[in-house]
């Protein structure tokens, strides 16, 4: 009944490693949520669960309101599964829309069950997610948990709709991930913080630290998906390209591609011919490409470093620095 | 921009004649809602919005919150419009998994913007429907309907892991009905009794009218599927056996059947054979199948009634009464 819960190593984990009690206790708190679902859907429910995530969300939670090592309040636990199971039931419903087969390692909820019951799943997950977040004194965390849930989807159906289609603008791309992405970050570490009753002023600044962290890491995993060692980061590469979406590295090779060379790559984009994955990451590497991704990334790492700059010598916006650093190193590596 | 939002006429026409202004303060709550997404998913909310269901949950908030047709609390219509927001929600889920192109004589949301943006819409507007819950003074009623809410989607995939198989029992099917259908009437009546200051022991004998009551349309809505008058109920007839759905008067028609009668019955559920309503409904008349589901039916009315018998001098509990008559005359009629 317990799902599979160690977390993959991946961008944080030098940062993950201080959270080792924090972690442990959401796993625990995540294996006894399966039983508050109706019996005939108990199985499905584990196994959507075992599909973890990287558990970066929970983290910005317990980072936002730490409070030293051994410090676990129990409110964080439960904010952090919140925003965790909101992830997952995204998750279930991703793998359906991009009829993938395969997320780490294992079939997709929509694989194993079918696509139609991995809708219901999904809205299950998201239901009992939002029912855990009255489990708080006032109604605030459910409030902000809904708001970025429909923010999250509101993005997703606009990446969606654009999928295959050139006609997406950078403003669109830019507005895409900072729903789809930069939200649930948003409001982690909105949550962390408000429930360690820190300052409101340090509310709002780890809150805007989350946004512009998870534009960071939206464009760094962008990035990754052309630049990435598949064996290192653990997904295929090349899946953006060849799903037809169009990220900002793939803009950016697009404006500084010769005529021709742009229409082939065009012709790649809305599925008129195979895309030549190899090809283009030379071609990013030859025509700056990367250099120019790196600037916007470390753009937003610096928004979000100044955000806390005010706030720096409380430990809890140390640890988050920390985050914004290891994603700049390992920016560094994928090159 | 406004929802066409006019609910058909239906069986509880004659109830709500009497909700005229309280459906009308509905109708401009939920038609003020669109302005609360993102701007590129609007159109598609108002798109969603205009599919509006019989608003069965709404009136069932509002009489069981009845002071009087001219007295409507807005706390009750922010209710109405949390269920009747989560059940369009799952309406738009249900079109995606039926692979339904018209309900209501207009294209399916799945059918206009494809399954996959429709998954994420029906995802928003769940969002919504329980951010508006978060707007009262204490998180009951977000708890309340989210509870509900993972229910349903219990109920949905019961139902939908047993279609076009025999392998579902009469248990079953009753758990089906329960959780899908009498789960949120159940919540609507709750609500609409607890918003108005109504004694504890008056808010649980009208949750427990609406389970009663929601069981009751569930099975005659069954019923209806092969015995109704399409032009009359404004659905096309038969769509359950044509989609493998295994409900009460198949049950029953299959018990009275001669074993080589039923055999062939068995494979039409399957799949293996086209189905042949006219020759069913003739059967189920034939051998008391209207009969023996009636009964059933009434039998859920009666216990809806008795619910309500130590609270009949409310206006309230008398509005909901009528409702079971109004139901008991549909059913009637079928006939």
């Amino acid at each position: 009944m317990t799902p599979a819960i160690s977390p993959p190593k991946h961008v944080f984990s030098g940062v993950f490693e201080l959270l080792e009690r924090h972690l442990a206790q959401l796993d625990r708190f995540l294996a006894a949520q399966p039983k508050d679902f109706e019996p005939e859907i108990r199985e499905m429910v584990v196994y959507a669960m075992a599909a973890t995530g990287k558990r970066i969300r929970p983290a910005l939670v317990f980072l936002s309101g730490w409070q030293g090592p051994d410090t676990v309040p129990h409110e964080l636990i439960r904010a952090a599964a919140v925003v965790e199971l909101i992830h997952l039931a995204t998750l279930v419903h991703d793998d359906i829309m991009d009829d993938a087969d395969i997320r780490r390692n294992r079939e997709t909820a929509a694989r194993k069950f079918g696509s139609t019951p991995a809708v219901l799943l999904g809205d299950a997950l998201f239901a009992h997610a939002l029912n855990l977040a009255t489990q708080f004194s006032t109604t605030e965390v459910c409030a902000a948990v809904s708001d970025s849930t429909r923010r999250v989807c509101a993005g997703e159906i606009v990446q969606t709709m654009r999928r295959g289609s050139l006609a997406v603008s950078r403003e669109e791309y830019s507005r895409i991930i900072e729903l789809k992405t930069a939200e649930l970050f948003r409001v982690s570490c909105l949550l962390g913080a408000r429930l360690a009753d820190a300052p409101g002023g340090y509310t709002d600044a780890a809150a805007c630290f989350g946004r512009h962290l998870g534009v960071a890491y939206q464009i760094y995993d962008d990035l990754a998906d052309y630049f990435g060692h598949a064996d290192r980061i653990g997904k295929t590469l090349g899946t953006d390209l060849a799903s037809g979406k169009v990220t900002l590295p793939l803009f950016i090779l697009l404006e500084r591609l010769n005529p021709s060379e742009a229409e082939a790559l065009r012709a790649e984009v809305v599925g008129g011919h195979p895309p030549r994955l190899a090809e283009h990451s030379r071609q990013m590497r030859e025509l700056g490409v990367f250099d120019a991704v790196q600037i916007e990334v470390e753009s937003e790492l610096t928004a979000a470093r100044e955000a806390l700059t005010p706030w720096r010598d409380r430990p809890s916006a140390g640890m988050l620095l920390g985050l914004a650093d290891l994603l700049q190193e390992q920016l560094a590596n994928l090159r």
